[in-house]
């Protein structure tokens, strides 16, 4: 069955995956995130969009932070939000997840935002309401397995379209473990989706995909070349348990070699930003000078998320 | 002391069991839930009946999938809704449950949800509300032991009336592990009052109560015999804890005798709808093509049980 | 760095500690508290003066009751409530921390309800926020280590105000493990700023702070000595962590010396007061005739706390 993120009027019905989202539809949702940004600086940060709608905050994958920003984003919408923290063991199997999605669809749910460890979990409910009709239902992935991180991929975009203001003749570096980062596959599909002509991947050899060059990006495997003259890094985040596993040095070895110091940054252009999705591993994949430094811009990442969050969310399921 | 579920007005001041609740009463629960299926079909589900109320969910036993449809129900009628799960571990005592409710109540609340492992809690703390006078606060049981899952029956009784609109005339099974179903006990409960003339229940016979025979009921161990001719079947979860243990065989043998198949179901009048309270054990106590089947009224159940649930929340403390 | 609790301009801009806070402040809130106890009475216990703001319920450290308290009073002032559960191994060091609520500052938090185990964690972060110039966000110390539990005094305060109405005059109690106790800390600072002439400490010497005399109370390790002639007795709880370790003997012997029964209240004067900060371990530090008795204000207590809290959360950030 095809990605049903899209429906029969090029409207987006889900979001999914910013792999084969259309330009306009990218570009559409940031727009739309713009005034939402406003919102937040307000006395009363409530706009009534989404008033009298049941919103399920899905997770099936435990993620206190990625949660909270959709459940401030959906109240601040006014959404009635429910969070269900569902261990996987009890839906081990891909039959009982969707009798909860019909459970909850019963409820007359209007919206999910699923968190899960499978890849394809969020495409396989968005199929199954496809299935049934339920056109009024909307799925929102949360992250799923090493698939999809959509809404970190957008919101990543508005920072960029923010600093730089046209993705046309950007330079844009990813660093760091994109083998197992769902965040770094929505990055790269959504900045070749925005014309970006330059995507480079610097990484280990190891925490490189293999088919990494058919997805249009140079590849790197020494940090100091792979910076040179971008516009815009954009660091991973390395997974506490990768660490742990054979595949990676220790953390010291690895920040000495690929972790982004003032040193490393001084070879990018100089009006360079900086971005990571967060949590930081400070000493790790970034030192606290550059985390906290004027080409920084993590925590308007952040902000911005939170916009992107409710600009989805409405045109969803906004009235 | 008796069971204080109704005050001296004959109206409704708590919902903790069916066994004994009048027939008025519950067919009174019935129609005021009839409105608010309405609802949940609106642009806005959302009204203002329960605004400003504090309603504390006391879940002692971790349950999601309830809770969710009790927290959803209270969010649509816009009360302040706090969830509470509280490990049976830290109140052992009974002393400390009623602690709890003391200091609950001394923070104004309205109403408490009660899910608790030992059958009987949500009494005890009824009783302690009417020793202490206090009148405006309200119980709900949303499951306590083996003892009763009121909201349960209620909503199974509304499904039944909504397909079969009269009971007068029905034969009814409740096929399963009806020893252990507190779903069970208020099903026969709400069935006897409500003068369904013939309730059969259907099951092996070390999960039939021994004194079954003494709620009125027709027991049958075998489910074909026990079918035949029944307007309505009401499946009951097989708990997987039971599965362990030496009460039952296997689960494949569990389906092959007791699972219901189309087969078995052919059995049933054939426009019998067939019920369960959910979740299903998909392959053990039914069939996916049953459970999924034109008879099969189980997510209509859950629809009615929001309903249902708004209905008797309304009804104690509504405006 | 002084703590940030005062602005420049003498008004709450955090509540940390009642450590001194001055009188002014103090009674400030007691007399901003006083209306929010007729709002709970209300039909509809709901004001808007909180409404658009967003406070986090930031609880490194569980306890279901405190966060309740702070919950149901935020939702009574229609605030966007987010409760978030850190588990202290996430967040070992204390830069952690800060990213976290530098994350959280960055979507618009207006205000941060803080628990942790180590002493100290809420005046970090204030001086965080300070630092950075965000004097639009705030923090109030739901408890940290055994540094201090500030609404808890000043709900103590409110009560005893409420019953003595004047505090020049008053000889107070505190009974039990003060070694360990953030709310023993809280309740000496503010009685003693509010002009109590005569604080007394009674426990056992291994449970009273060796620099107790310089906190300016009087210290009796005999119960029925201290007890004499007090108006108000102060109970503290027994932490069960406390009783399994080598500093106290069983239970059974720690009531029979320290318990408050009704036989040792009888040394107190007529109309003293009875008070304890939940939850109590009765038959322990407590009896239960005297915790149900004439004399307790136990329930009281709470009910003062949630006007008290709702006090302060919106001194500090109504509209």
């Amino acid at each position: 069955m095809h990605n049903p993120q899209i429906n029969r009027h090029g409207e987006l019905q889900h979001l999914l995956t910013l792999d084969g989202l259309p330009r306009e539809v990218i570009v559409g949702i940031l727009d739309h995130a713009a005034p939402f940004t406003e919102v937040a600086e307000r006395e009363v940060k409530k706009l009534p969009l989404l008033r009298g709608k049941s919103i399920f905050n899905l997770f099936f994958e435990n993620s206190t932070r990625t949660r909270t920003t959709f459940e401030i984003a959906a109240k601040r919408l006014t959404a009635d939000v429910v969070n269900l923290n569902v261990s996987t063991s009890s839906t081990a199997k891909g039959e009982s997840l969707l009798d909860t999605i019909d459970n909850l669809c019963a409820m007359h749910a209007d919206m999910f935002v699923v968190r899960h460890a499978a890849s394809g979990a969020p495409v396989l409910i968005a199929q199954h309401l496809q299935a049934a009709g339920r056109d009024h239902i909307h799925v929102i992935n949360a992250g799923d397995g090493r698939h999809a991180h959509p809404t970190q991929g957008l919101l990543d975009m508005y920072t960029i379209r923010h600093y730089k203001h046209d993705f046309g003749n950007l330079v844009i570096a990813i660093v760091g473990d994109v083998l197992h980062s769902r965040v770094a596959r929505s990055q790269i599909a959504a900045l070749a989706t925005l014309g970006v002509p330059e995507i480079r991947v610097i990484g280990p050899r190891t925490l490189l995909p293999t088919a990494i060059d058919a997805m249009g990006v140079r590849t790197f495997s020494d940090m100091r070349e792979g910076l040179r003259d971008v516009d815009v890094v954009m660091m991973l985040r390395l997974q506490n348990e990768r660490m742990a596993g054979a595949l990676l040095p220790t953390p010291q070895e690895y920040y000495k070699v690929w972790g982004l110091t003032a040193e490393k940054l001084a070879l990018a252009r100089p009006d360079a930003i900086v971005m990571h999705p967060g949590p930081m591993n400070r000493g790790i994949e970034i030192d606290s000078a550059v985390a906290d430094g004027a080409q920084a811009v993590i925590l308007p990442q952040v902000t911005f998320g939170i916009a992107v969050r409710m600009a989805v969310m409405s045109m969803l399921a906004g009235q």
